[in-house]
């Protein structure tokens, strides 16, 4: 019986949402990063913020029931959200994806609907956190993860601990200029990786060779009608080795490890975690070039071992796991 | 009397020593980075390790004997070294401006020869964490040092304390590569900052426009034989309006403000430290460029007075001041 107890004073659960610009993901997570119960929904943006408050309040509740828990059993919640966050204020003081959401109280309005403590953190920042936490970085205690997508998102762990920066805007590494003066980038200045090895950025790469003159399966894989080029069709074409979608890569996954080696340099971390949609679908091609390329560029080079790269393990999953082993460590002060 | 006694508890005595390729800097400087006594000898590298490591410790006494104390009262020795040091081990790892200094236990041997415990850190680093403690980024816990010389080195502070990254590696800023495929750089790869925007780098990029055509009165000012431009010659060129060294120092400003933005996107420091020969001799010219180039860089915009670009200082003393420092507060846990 006393066994018994201890077990269950140990096991503290923390449920993390991943609130996305289409669906919110909420899950119930153990000490160790294991899913107990996980549900997902639409975010339905449109029918406004109360709205989209209240569909994270009752996933969260369907978590916990798919858990077969109650909610006064969760300690904490966290939050990923796809914008700037102030963890100290629950504010949600930007997100790009969900028009309208400025400078909202996120944080206190489920504190007060769920009677849990919350934290609200920015969702790259909480995925990195999760692969350091319970994914594949899981034991090295200062990590960069980089995600690239349709941007690229980054997070730094340092020491076991989240690095926000003094304005929570740090890791915004898809903004480190790595072309002075190179392509337009989103962000309406030149050269920032993201403007030369987002999937963004590849499509427009791709389409530009196209429009030069050479030819592409691509054509007849994208969607005709948005120009879109998504990570899949990239490693369709990949495996049926189309040139102009190989080159393409090649060159950004070369940029992308001399961009990694330069965030070694000023960082050294322990590990280096690279995940997210185009890594999942194009990894085995894309990794070994960003791993040789990142060795080459480290100013005090180490072997392999010493530094690894590693491919993220949690996948979608990754942002509420981060957040649930977030609000744990920050939250409950255990943890890290 | 009771007072008294107080104050002397507190009057903490630490020493700090600027261990240079040329010069070996020692002061006692006292908890508010004062220095009380300062001396500085000839390194006197080519006499090997064990006549440079007695050197040391003779600067040491004599600058206590400078400072009217004993070496009894001091409580920590901090020595900034050019090179990697491994502050838990004491040892100098590597030092390029000091041949055969390699894996050298210089925080063990001086402990022994001083009676006193002595910490080992890269003079860069050292000279950042002075800035921070003691300097002009006094009352800032995030701190980004910028030394642009022959080379450009940096250091990191983050919430008080010096990141040294996971192998004492971190802080490599001068090779951040900003311009990919770029220019190559001392250290063998191309597009480093440090290639584009160093004394060296300006060095070469001057002679360049002159072999393509331009006068500049750099060949008046330059020494003939070494064909070394300094610091102060680009001052004298900039104060009688030289184009070609106006040009090239205003494009390397250019860069360094790039450059600078990316650090403050991945890091989110509260300031950022200007320091070094290039920024004493030509900051009034130089930091202007730098900082709005900065700013403009940010994705997260701020205004200047929230994220200050300030010029060091603390000068030649930056060093050894922050190694006096860091050994008070991480040989003898106060400070920070």
């Amino acid at each position: 019986m006393a066994k018994k107890d201890t077990d269950q004073d140990q096991s503290l659960m923390t449920l993390g949402v991943d609130l996305g610009g289409t669906k919110i993901l909420a899950a119930v997570v153990d000490q160790n990063g294991r899913i107990l119960g996980a549900v997902k929904h639409k975010t339905r943006a449109e029918r406004g913020v109360d709205e989209v408050i209240a569909r994270i309040a009752k996933s969260a509740s369907d978590a916990v029931d798919e858990a077969h828990l109650e909610m006064s059993m969760i300690q904490a919640v966290g939050i990923g959200a796809p914008g700037v966050a102030d963890p100290n204020t629950g504010v949600l003081e930007f997100a790009p994806n969900l028009p309208d959401w400025t400078n909202i109280p996120l944080g206190p309005r489920l504190q007060q609907m769920l009677g849990v403590p919350v934290l609200v953190e920015n969702d790259v920042n909480a995925g990195t956190y999760g692969e350091a936490t319970a994914g594949v970085a899981r034991g090295y205690r200062s990590v960069v993860g980089i995600f690239p997508g349709t941007g690229i998102g980054g997070g730094i762990v340092l020491d076991g601990r989240l690095w926000r920066g003094a304005r929570n805007a740090a890791a915004e590494i898809g903004h480190m200029v790595v072309l002075i003066d190179g392509p337009v980038c989103g962000c309406g200045r030149r050269g920032c990786i993201e403007a030369l090895a987002s999937r963004t950025a590849i499509e427009r790469d791709i389409f530009g060779e196209i429009r030069g003159g050479r030819s592409s399966i691509i054509t007849e894989l994208a969607d005709p009608e948005s120009g879109l080029i998504t990570s899949g069709d990239l490693a369709q074409a990949l495996q049926e080795q189309d040139p102009v979608v190989t080159d393409v890569l090649e060159r950004a996954a070369y940029h992308l490890g001399i961009f990694t080696g330069s965030l070694v340099n000023v960082l050294d971390p322990e590990c280096v975690v690279y995940g997210g949609g185009l890594i999942e679908a194009c990894g085995s091609f894309l990794m070994p070039i960003i791993r040789k390329t990142t060795y080459r560029y480290l100013i005090r080079p180490v072997s392999p071992d010493k530094l690894p790269i590693l491919e993220a393990a949690l996948g979608d999953n990754a942002t509420v796991i981060g957040c649930a082993m977030l609000a744990s460590a920050e939250r409950l002060g255990h943890g890290a």
